[in-house]
């Protein structure tokens, strides 16, 4: 039976949407949105459609519209402030015959507040940094000696980075409440950085595929060099963690390990196919394929672990070249 | 004659790395070097080669040997803290039968120095943001009514940027320069940004091409989509501007153009490829061609503006996948 499958706001995830087009070949096609005809990635679809900003109020009816139209399977998106909206209107599409590939509103809502998922994680017992939402409780903080400078400074919400490392002064922490709001005082994590790319059965509701890598170069917020590595006993934690909390579908995981304590810190979730994921597709860890199989009614087995290891992954420019004329109307 | 190439640092310049491939096909070699076995671009040349760090005193010796052993016509660097280096050791090079494509090492020197860079221009009576060295200097202008905020605060030298775009206040600047060493203050330009590649010709001294693009989107400090236009009056000001000061090979400016008073301002020279032209050579700009026929004796003809406008470029992740035994050694 064909697939198609929608990807909402596509942007310049290419690799994303290749993934899909090989996984389908010629068995369903893939149809990618953009709000804007010069993101790239809708170009490498089956069909770039242009629909309108996400805060427009009929935004979501364009989309069923779209979904009904081009016999639609599965509809997932790439951008975080899209999943909590997805996820709320996860009925109508249901009803329309569409599955929406994301987890439920709540978790969405908690994933994407780093205040509250610090809350979550504290409340589950799972080591994360410290969190404070204003300058006072850093103070208190680090008069009673529990945290002190450098510390991350973060916006509370959405994923939009300040991009500056680490805040080393309390000038700059005054600069930055003076000129940003809602912001976070994370504790600065000094343990090497990894990620996860997680799927979790939208059947099965079992966590079937971990990919672990280990952050070698970050740029601009996002992983751009990475190596495969693998922790059978941070498998099993990831596997526990997001099947009792109750992730579906595609999940990008942010993760410390202190050498020192032999910790891992969970640091952020992603509930979304994450900017490194192309790296685990690579290495054969296949979540296009896992959806399909769920779209067509099928249980993927658990299969933590399957790739191999010390394969390394390195980012560089593509480019997407088209004249006016060939943009998408 | 074959032609041979050496691309240093070339990092995650991939696709400067396959335009030369491209353009020699089978008649010469391109060789490329980075210090890490983990930058992608040296694996699009016919060879990879692993050096020592540019601060290694035997830095130079070992680029001379790499191009004595494979017959090197041309070298060039794709970083600026290495562009001084090889203009200072020019002579070394020419005396080897290599010709260093890069500009004279005062030049090289003023264009990677901000407010050297902002001196000159001020008196050659090119218009240009203005610039402070302390923020005494930016107070006392401000008093006088000259500038106000927001401004830019960048690093005096280098590319690196901090990443911030726009300092909106004073506590924000007490803090910057409190954390950060030799930063310059800058008028923010509130035009519309632009990016220009231009070959000044390595025999003749004549500016030869240029490709003038605006910049639509950045992204950590590159132009993440662009696209082709044409100013005639521009290209005069550029060509003029470049055999004055003696540019040579391929240069990368940045411009503002205010619309209000209907004046081109030049910010930055970086006096090697910049990120931005893939753009360029996918319009057909082609400088890896200018390159070659200068390293064998042909002059270039006089050839700006000979491409089409209205040409989009959007850049997207690609991946360079290696397991650890087919990494450089």
């Amino acid at each position: 039976m064909a697939t198609n499958i929608l990807i909402l706001s596509a942007g310049t995830r290419n690799k994303v949407v290749q993934a899909f087009k090989k996984e389908l070949a010629h068995n369903g096609k893939v149809f990618a949105t953009d709000c804007s005809n010069i993101g790239p990635a809708i170009y490498d679809a089956d069909e770039a459609i242009i629909v309108p900003k996400i805060k427009d109020p009929f935004y979501i009816d364009e989309i069923l519209g779209v979904c009904k139209k081009n016999n639609i399977n599965g509809v997932f998106s790439l951008i975080d402030p899209e999943l909590s909206l997805l996820a709320e209107n996860a009925d109508r599409f249901t009803e329309a015959g569409v599955t929406p590939i994301v987890s439920s509103y709540e978790l969405c809502e908690t994933s994407l507040d780093k205040y509250r998922m610090y809350e979550m994680l504290v409340k589950l017992g799972i080591p994360t940094a410290k969190c404070y939402l204003s300058m006072e409780d850093f103070e208190t903080a680090q008069a009673a000696g529990e945290v002190d400078f450098p510390v991350f400074v973060k916006p509370r919400n959405g994923s939009a980075s300040i991009n500056i490392n680490a805040v080393e002064s309390k000038e700059m922490l005054i600069a930055l409440f003076h000129d940003f709001d809602d912001l976070i005082i994370q504790e600065y994590m000094r343990g090497q950085e990894y990620g996860a790319d997680v799927y979790i059965d939208l059947i099965s509701g079992k966590c079937t595929d971990i990919f672990l890598k280990e952050k070698i170069k970050m740029r601009a917020g996002e992983t751009d060099k990475s190596v495969s590595v693998k922790d059978e006993r941070l498998f099993k934690q990831i596997a526990s963690f997001v099947e009792i909390v109750g992730y579906r579908g595609m999940i990008d995981i942010d993760l410390f390990y202190d050498n020192a304590t032999d910790i891992w810190y969970l640091s952020e979730v992603n509930p979304r196919f994450g900017g490194g994921y192309p790296h685990a597709y690579a290495c054969g860890v296949n979540f296009p394929r896992c959806i399909i199989n769920n779209l067509n009614g099928r249980e993927n087995p658990v299969n933590i672990g399957d790739y191999q290891e010390g394969v390394y992954m390195m980012k560089y420019n593509e480019l997407c070249i088209l004249p006016e004329d060939k943009l998408a109307k």
